[in-house]
């Protein structure tokens, strides 16, 4: 176990109608006047927005809008609503969505507060050390942006899709989970985000730290609680209680209690980051595909911990762990079809693969957490780009 | 799964040297006078306490220092602590020990903020609402106060010993976690501390409150890898991992995750208190008494819960739930005999038992959080104990 510092202070309030409780927590928090960050319309159209602008309005709380954030959100919107927030002297940042509004007003929340470009926080030009505080309304579990100190930005100029980690400056201080919220998700959608948090779960349990029990065994746990209630919600979209258990999922997955004392992973990120910059894949649908291939490479490489993953969570029994990594990934790959997430490049839409050019974005981004279960040679980029056929 | 709000904002440093770090925390804290509280001198002759007074000195942190707490903790030093704490203007308190010099210092930091006795906190008659910072040096993982807002303190007067739980205000504001401190802890004690924090899952795990998948998927975790560190811990007292694993396992147990989305137990801590409150019983090994009676007794009632933990995590097969629990009472009596654990009441040393008075002491105290898997009557609490003999 390796030595290490946590702190996740975000509070959380989590069940039917948490979202009415905006107001009071921006009330308490002393914030004079909020921003609300919202993303294509859905928030309108559903009641959430004007449920959040009335909470705040009851409380006395003074509010600006900034709509519009697109999934896998840029840096132009950004920029524009550092502006704004400059102008209205905004105190508090509450994002109302799922992840790419809260990375959005995580970007937002520390860029208004930098004398140069946001963006230098991404490229690792300079280092997050303040932030307008941040609340957030989820209506998405899949990035626990909610929970973390992170945020992932495009930069459409540069085609470079970046993610930062902090440890506590860009940690949202309230979140509001209401699983209600999510029961009208496509199922699309609801298997993408089920991929996103296994992502951020398996990404972390792929260590060369030894001795990292408790965390491995919590990872496992969630692991089993986020696959049984998916098929849950698969069978009945309307399946609250399981609803309620992805959601809180969700948000442990990428809390960071998942890698406490130990190094993580994070290259399928890295890997699925590439798509996403270039072709605008729903970032969970991307993971899917990615992460069996990854483990499938590393199954001749590096194989106990995928190998133990499986025994533990997937049924394996194999004992040759090479064998038992391969039973992982194919595992893994069956359940991504049980949720009819794609499992191949061809399934993203991307039939004609250049992955001389996936290959070298990888490895150009170097502001990216990749820290390595298996540090990555071009060749062995290229060769796990290629199982994604 | 219930609606439920949650926040632990505790900072943890967790590894080798640590304690090193606490003059630098507690100058960022911005405190300008810290009160020590430590216990009855391990901390002395270990050098502990040195290296934690000399690392205030050398970040220019002013302190007094209050020692002499006991296992067990009363009222009277938390009185005369709360005196001195006011005198000098104390700002922080720093607590170097286990869960007794931890509540403790909970009691002193919320007291010398009170105008009426500190006592009133724990029989319900006022509310912590603001208490001075507390911070932790933590040298035995088992009572988990260093991420909790709990405090546990015996009145000697009346021979009452009451929990309080706050939502956040006494959670500490940093707790350093040196495993390394705990390779000298006595087999006892540690074991103790192992039948401690299994016990503050399991309370939590028993719950009437359905669909709690995720957060009984963590619980069955933690517990997982609390037993198999500790029989590596039995065999070889000073396997430094296997320490780590306790010591974070201890915080997570009690840190609040393991409860999240459900109404919880607290019956065998409560049956556990009037124990220690008469014979000064270590609380660990107490529990370690109660908890397979108390399992047993509900085998013939509620037995769904307790079936549940025994097949997920002591193996058990029996389909029938009333049997399975009984297996699973038998497998974690056999689990602490294989600690040395005491596993009855003549163990503890208590060889005339009056159970009318365990009884009658265990329905008087309405302030401890005895919130149910099962409402205990007169008759229940009594035949639970004899179930101890």
């Amino acid at each position: 176990m390796d030595n290490f510092s946590y702190v996740a202070p975000t509070r959380y309030l989590f069940g039917r109608g948490v979202e009415n409780e905006v107001g009071r927590l921006a009330a308490e928090a002393g914030w004079s006047r909020v921003m609300v960050v919202y993303g294509q319309g859905s928030a309108v159209r559903s009641g959430l927005l004007s449920r959040v602008t009335a909470s705040l309005s009851q409380s006395g709380v003074p509010f600006i809008q900034f709509g519009g954030i697109a999934p896998n959100p840029t840096a132009a919107p950004v920029r524009e609503a550092i502006v704004m927030a400059r102008r209205a002297c905004v105190d508090g940042i509450i994002a109302v969505g799922g992840g790419s509004v809260i990375d959005s007003a995580k970007a937002i929340a520390a860029g208004a507060l930098y004398d140069g470009d946001f963006w230098d926080f991404y490229i690792g030009a300079a280092t997050v050390t303040d932030a307008i505080p941040v609340g957030v309304v989820l209506t998405i579990p899949a990035a626990g942006s909610e929970g973390s100190g992170n945020s992932v930005i495009t930069n459409e100029e540069t085609g470079q899709k970046i993610s930062i980690r902090t440890d506590k400056a860009l940690r949202p201080v309230f979140a509001l989970l209401n699983p209600e919220l999510t029961m009208t998700l496509p199922q699309a959608q609801t298997a993408a985000g089920v991929a996103d948090m296994m992502a951020h779960i398996i990404e972390r349990y792929l260590t060369t730290t030894p001795d990292v029990e408790v965390t491995d065994r919590l990872s496992e746990g969630l692991l089993t609680a986020i696959m049984t209630s998916a098929r849950r919600v698969i069978a009945n979209p309307n399946d609250y209680e399981a609803r309620a258990n992805i959601m809180w999922s969700g948000t442990l997955a990428h809390n960071g209690i998942c890698g406490c004392g130990r190094r993580e992973d994070w290259t399928s990120h890295g890997l699925e980051h590439v798509l996403s910059a270039l072709y605008g894949v729903t970032h969970g649908a991307g993971l899917a595909v990615v992460f069996p291939a990854w483990i499938t490479y590393m199954a001749d490489r590096l194989p106990a911990k995928p190998a133990q993953l499986g025994r533990r969570v997937f049924g394996v029994t194999a004992t040759d762990d090479r064998e038992a990594a391969l039973a992982t990934a194919a595992a893994l790959r069956a359940f991504f079809a049980e949720l009819n997430l794609p499992l191949t490049l061809g399934d993203l839409g991307i039939t004609d693969p250049d992955f001389a050019k996936f290959t070298a974005d990888f490895h150009r981004d170097k502001g990216n957490p990749y820290r390595g279960y298996w540090t990555m040679t071009p060749t062995d980029t290229e060769a796990v780009y290629r199982l994604m056929v």
